[in-house]
């Protein structure tokens, strides 16, 4: 379970075949093979190897998926970083994963800059391109990527390694305490590549755009499964709606993941409905709950089938898809929808339950609200010296994803909310994201976040804070009045805040619990 | 990796589906589930657990399907037993296998006996159905299947096993010496399953047809993944022209694969070119080479997809497929042809080489000759108890196949001759399936077998053993003349051997062996 293996298929099937389109370069997987074994070999030569760290801080490139490659086939270890993240966070990372290398896009050198003031540069540092002659590039040093390029190829197959040899660190923007590194195996990647290949149907015939950041799983076990299948990657190294159209309409892309307010923001251009989407097969998203008519809307504009995830870093990342199966697409279109539009069934390689209180799988009646615990080879053997918080995430063998959901008769899963931002009124459970949905069909709402404070009366208070859309307004007392139209009395907020824009983490995640301690302490 | 979670997704995902029909026995997942959990709690009720060896003589039946699951449950090994071979070969197996339990359908009866007479009887007897009240099943005992399926079914999950935890052994017939039990891992038939999954296709829309014999991994794998998908199993027990018609036009097969002699019978049958084939998908075969002709033939007359394969036991089975490449769709038809006719290019899971004498891949001119090795998450670990054939088996974490192959510029293999089936005839190589290729093509041919023989001047003679169609006639001389219009001088029979029938094997190969011994003797 070698994932260099991946690429050494490509390369051996589908020599001659465009591998990789990045702006102006053009590589067939003969070539990407012969780079990613230069730079393998350049990577050696500054002792990488078996298990060594190496840190990666880049855009969405053909020099990425190289460094995946590269660091897979040497055994060493790939932590991608979330560029951004406060340049503090990110040297909290480059120390705690002890990477010795750092792969850099030489657009980050401000940052890298600050990496070193802070004493976190480590000791090898490799832009990912070509640095431009100016003082801040040669202050900090590093070797450029062509010159990594020119170095004499590793030769041969990759080296096998256990199934469980640590292939990548993802550290999780952690809405809660400091980053935590998940760990994910060669085993791991690889499992879930081949069963995205089978879920989705990959073939050589696709073409994945890599729009989502490429430092995210979202998008970058693609990176693999794509390879293995020797389907082509299209590099859009950052969103931007005009450089996707050229994606889908140029390129001819068949498949992407996009999330959630990028594909908002397709869908919504003023261009959406002229575009040429006949290439696309399927778009995937998740992430944050979708209504069905979304879903419907998305399928309409762009003419392909749109498929609701839930996954996890922790589980490579995919759970679930909410892809049909072949009975319900008999059904009505509305009632298809209302199944896209699901959080989804398990993914084939792994087991999933949805525990209640008393410990026991809820019935399946899309009601009953319980835990999803996750189990299987796609699942991280933890957190990188974190042995209590990966004792902590895990019940008998079950990694507890701290998501809560329903599960209905047909076992598709749809989630309420997170478990630490259920909130206990009274007594009673309110599932923030059920509230959030009802503000967010109030015209004036443009987001929202519902989350609990703590009071002596009632256990925790619901409350509301709100952005309100451009040239239009509501008091609290409408948004209020609104919900109670809308939801039993003990589920509408008894506050509402006003806000300019909501707090969120690197991955554009609300962060609840900052609003939970401004509003604590106000 | 537990193979028993295949199962418990198919009754969580599809509990009201059809899972089995096996003549007028109709069973859901649901269905199927339980039994197998009553099944696997009566097995330990009678001590079987993991570890524990459980040997089965079985016709294609959902209680073969069941004892699968069973022992995979349990982490037991199943060891499936050819029903074709002696009772001394059996109660061989038996004895090396140390299976302490014996699932055998009640008409095997009378093998059972002599089994029993050998003092190869495991001490617990199961029969897979309801056995007649008749002296001969009274005297050796034994259990009742609908006894077994009484009992209180085990609870909860299957508890997870590691990777290498053995699930089968599978006893290779062995053309030389006596048959070795190849160990599989959960991990081996996991990862084969969805390799399979993603190769094939495979979904909750598919019919497998059981046709090939359970006890024979051509046909056991699909057990496992298309359960896995929730697709639909139909047994047929024993092979035979209406009774596999009616599995594709009645029961809506999807797919199957067919041993070749199986394929030539259905595509020969007077009905062959009446029947309702809109159901077929993909046929699957493999085992021998084809001819182009042959698969252009198969696919007018089936109306579906010719998949030709190669495996073997010790690797899960599947190698390759000769699928198409995407572009390769584009080429006329008789060239696609000459690709669906190939031994196939590597399956997504395995990694395959094809080593000349040089000890380095062979050029890929689809002329060299080499080896093919595989390494990957579906080789078997080795031979039960048989160390030295173990190491003998792996050249540096590679498995020699033992296959002779050329590979094209595309990555297709094709197989031109098992290794020691090989000639040296003057210092030149002959490939025994090149001269027999040939003599196929004589009208007068039915059956054609090629060896060599020893000889004090050119080391090896050229042989063939002929067997000729009804009413026809040809000499030696008229095969040999034949020959030489066709081929090299030094690759023509020198002697031609006219026999009533071939020596073969209990999965009809061709045992060369018996043949050298008696033509050498002779």
């Amino acid at each position: 379970m070698q994932l260099a293996s991946m690429l050494e298929r490509a390369e051996a099937l589908y020599p001659d075949r465009v591998a990789v389109r990045d702006a102006d370069l053009t590589l067939t997987y003969s070539e990407v093979g012969r780079r990613v074994r230069s730079l393998a070999a350049w990577l050696q030569s500054r002792g990488v190897g078996p298990a060594v760290r190496v840190a990666a801080l880049e855009l969405n490139t053909a020099a990425y998926l190289e460094a995946y490659f590269a660091c897979a086939r040497l055994g060493a270890v790939l932590c991608p970083l979330n560029f951004r993240l406060s340049a503090d966070e990110l040297a909290f990372i480059v120390n705690d994963s002890g990477a010795t290398v750092l792969l850099a896009s030489p657009e980050f050198a401000d940052t890298v800059a600050v990496l070193s003031k802070l004493g976190a540069l480590p000791p090898t540092l490799l832009w990912l391109g070509d640095a431009p002659d100016d003082p801040l590039h040669a202050a900090l040093g590093g070797a450029s990527y062509s010159d990594a390029l020119r170095h004499p190829p590793a030769a041969g197959r990759a080296p096998d390694f256990p199934a469980d040899h640590l292939a990548h660190l993802y550290y999780t923007s952690g809405t809660t305490g400091r980053p935590k590194g998940v760990m994910l195996t060669h085993g791991n990647v690889w499992t879930h590549a081949l069963a995205t290949v089978a879920e989705l149907g990959l073939s050589d015939a696709d073409t994945w755009a890599h729009i989502a950041p490429m430092f995210h799983l979202a998008d970058a076990w693609a990176t693999f499964a794509i390879t293995w299948v020797g389907g082509r990657h299209v590099l859009v190294p950052r969103f931007e709606e005009e450089a996707v159209f050229r994606a889908i309409e140029v390129e001819r892309t068949t498949l992407s993941n996009l999330i959630p307010t990028m594909l908002n923001r397709l869908v919504r251009h003023e261009s959406a409905g002229r575009r040429d989407y006949s290439s696309l097969r399927r778009i995937l998203s998740g992430g944050a709950p979708i209504a069905p008519e979304i879903v419907r809307e998305i399928m309409r504009v762009m003419r392909c089938e749109y498929v609701q995830t839930y996954g996890m870093t922790e589980t490579s990342p995919y759970l679930t898809f909410s892809l049909l199966k072949e009975h319900l697409k008999a059904l009505p279109p509305d009632e298809q929808f209302r199944f896209r539009a699901k959080t989804g069934r398990p993914c084939i390689a792994v087991e999933l339950e949805v525990i209640g209180d008393d410990g026991r799988p809820v019935p399946r009646d899309g009601q009953s609200v319980g835990e999803i615990r996750a189990r299987g080879a796609t699942v991280t053997p933890g957190y990188w010296n974190r042995p209590d918080e990966t004792a902590k995430a895990f019940v008998d063998g079950w990694l507890c994803t701290g998501d809560l959901a329903t599960i209905d008769a047909e076992g598709y899963l749809d989630i309420v909310d997170r478990k630490k931002d259920m909130i206990i009124s009274g007594g009673e459970k309110v599932f923030s994201t059920e509230v959030e949905h009802v503000l967010y069909s109030h015209p004036a709402v443009l987001e929202a976040a519902v989350f609990g404070l703590p009071d002596p009366t009632w256990g925790e208070l619901v409350t509301a804070a709100i952005v309100l859309r451009p040239n239009t307004s509501a008091t609290a007392h409408d948004l209020v009045s609104f919900c109670r139209s809308k939801l039993t009395h003990y589920k509408c907020p008894r506050a509402v805040h006003f806000l300019d824009e909501l707090p969120k983490t690197g991955t554009a995640k609300i962060r609840k619990r900052a609003l939970r301690e401004r509003f604590s302490a106000g």
